[in-house]
């Protein structure tokens, strides 16, 4: 044994007392014997996600992983940037840019009121947000799997009781809206659906979804419609026109995905005043940067760059979905204008994440859905110019090759 | 009556019915006949905050309210800004430029792993954090009144069980961390205090902190130590240089005070690694946007500006102090170079708020936190050049002029 080797067993060992000799209850690391009064469920669950905040990127290959548009923000949001004045990041938030901005965005749809609308750190912190307000003991809240993952996480680390909807496959993974309206009851607390679906990329459409809120309207439950991906849609199925009929409706948005601001950390939820009046009590007035708001505003006032892009985005699904049949690879239910879609492998046992990356794809893989397994993975489309890398891969592992 | 009054009536009578016809379930204004399933404790509590968004500042006068430094952000920090490329606007932020400064800023008291770290929506967004994680059912809170009114506010709303210790006028509400030491049992779940105190300005010393935690540590409570005006005392006296010794140590800070970046939404908490880990289980990783991340990493390795800064809160904090004793003002226990303080007007009628507001000053009044009344006022010092003003106003009201 060398000298090194006996320093470095007895610089371990010292680290290692010393590090026991302070601990008043807890183990420095990981869970064993911690004697905090955490809720039970932090302790006992692990949590499932896709959301990281790093991406490895296999070398020379392209992202297909990250939810946000390839296509990036509208351009027009630069000025936005450029006349911005820093000395605004001093004090607290106060722009109304972003309402304004929404005003514009959604007008012919529905009206919104300041009242109607709660301002969020992305629509991953809508989601806690709502979970939150609705959280009694026991709280019962259907669902879909696949979905969101991280809303399955957040009901389950708070303690409320899940319960989705699984889809099949040998209906080709489509939602039947008559079996979520069937699972609701008045012991239901609360309804989450994607719409569209992540991680397939079909749209429920808005006649389903006023069937579901009629249902739970009627057995008290209110009804989370995520629309991260709805920019990617057509704005009349979105669930917000019911606002004025529904006050059990929460619609969610972000201008993560098709607005391409991701970096920037804007969500927002629309629901009836009394329920934003619930969420501000556990929330703070001055969520999202004077900065995201001032840009944000400017980013809503240019949508018309997603309808370009989402022409390519359905050129390309269309493109797959012709080639699928032939092999190892099948296509969930999806809408064609929808930036992300879901493929299977008929073997169980393959990687299909690994299989992509290993041809320079970089997705997210089906076992981060409750539901499916590793051999499913979620695709969302690059830009044009970089289909032929996404399709070369698709084609080889169709094709075995 | 007149045609277009009949019209009125009709039209009003017409818009009311319609908008019962629609509603499944609770009135669309108010809480009366609501069925949602929401927290009970969220439908009994009225939110009492002075956070909002917006301030209405008197005629020509200054603002003495808003907590962030009338000095402004260190000026270095317009460098970042420059230097941003916006195209980092559109994936997920990423950026540890943050940790970095914090780094930079806190070397020499402590040692900062990734794991000890979460960054939050300035600090309020730690708060919630925080209690949801210790929120099982019936958990018991322990506190100081006065403290940061939100905090109060968030642990009732969550249901939990919240026992603060009184401050006392015959003290000149000085806290006595015997007196918190002696609250703690073992049914506690969490103690809170700010350090420095808010709405005083006065600082509990570090070994005071540490009898706190220790005694805590025993009866398996965790101890937030919410140094949102930390920055305006010596680094020494932080609770971070606890993170080695006590794993029930949870400090949080915000670049919204001291730092002037109350725009730019970042907070942040250290804790053990364990305790941090049970946060992230309902948190997002992409917290604070890619621009907020650059700019506060930046702003903090200039953290001089605030020591050039808080010679002159020191200044006026004299100089209200030296004037106090003749009239019908006094002042809370308070330390020098702390932005803030608490005056009350010995007729308990007087809204202090108001009086300083007719006389330009914009302050928060003692109404807004648990303990004091309207004859309260939380001042924020404002520049020296605008001291004059404030002064003035407390001269007059002091005076009975």
């Amino acid at each position: 044994m060398h000298l090194w080797e006996v320093m470095c067993i007895i610089y371990v060992a010292i680290k290692r007392a010393a590090s026991r000799r302070h601990v008043p209850g807890l183990q420095r690391e990981g869970w064993d014997n911690m004697q905090l009064k955490l809720r039970k469920e932090l302790m006992d669950l692990d949590k499932v996600s896709y959301a990281s905040d790093h991406i490895d990127l296999p070398e020379g290959g392209i992202d297909c992983g990250e939810g946000c548009t390839p296509y990036g923000f509208p351009p027009e949001m630069l000025r936005a940037a450029e006349n911005f004045d820093m000395n605004r990041l001093g004090p607290y938030p106060h722009s109304t840019a972003i309402f304004d901005g929404l005003l514009e965005y959604w007008k012919g749809q529905f009206y919104l009121e300041p009242e109607n609308l709660l301002m969020t750190d992305g629509s991953i912190a809508a989601i806690y947000v709502v979970c939150n307000i609705f959280n009694r003991p026991g709280a019962r809240v259907v669902g879909i799997a696949p979905q969101f993952t991280d809303f399955e996480m957040t009901v389950r680390m708070l303690g409320m009781d899940y319960r989705p909807v699984f889809l099949r496959k040998e209906n080709n993974y489509t939602i039947d809206p008559d079996e979520i309206i069937e699972a609701i009851d008045e012991d239901t607390s609360l309804v989450y659906i994607d719409n569209p679906n992540n991680p397939t990329g079909q749209i429920i459409d808005s006649y389903a979804v006023e069937q579901i809120l009629k249902k739970a309207a009627k057995c008290g439950a209110a009804v989370i419609v995520d629309e991260a991906y709805g920019d990617f849609m057509p704005n009349q199925n979105s669930a917000a026109k019911f606002l004025e009929k529904y006050d059990n409706m929460i619609m969610m948005r972000t201008l993560s995905k098709a607005f391409g601001l991701a970096g920037l950390r804007i969500g927002y939820i629309v629901a009836a005043k009394p329920v934003i009046a619930a969420m501000r009590k556990i929330t703070n007035p001055y969520a999202v940067s004077e900065f995201a708001r001032e840009l944000g505003g400017e980013a809503l006032r240019h949508s018309y760059h997603i309808w370009e892009n989402i022409t390519d985005f359905a050129r390309m699904k269309r493109e797959i979905k012709a080639s699928i049949g032939k092999g190892h690879l099948h296509i969930a239910q999806t809408y064609d204008t929808v930036s992300i879609f879901l493929l299977w492998h008929d073997d169980e046992d393959t990687d299909l994440k690994q299989e992509f990356y290993d041809r320079g794809v970089l997705c997210v893989s089906g076992a981060d859905f409750t539901g499916l397994g590793r051999n499913f993975a979620r695709i969302r489309l690059p830009k044009l110019e970089d289909f032929p890398v996404l399709f070369e891969a698709f084609r080889a592992i169709d094709e075995g090759r």
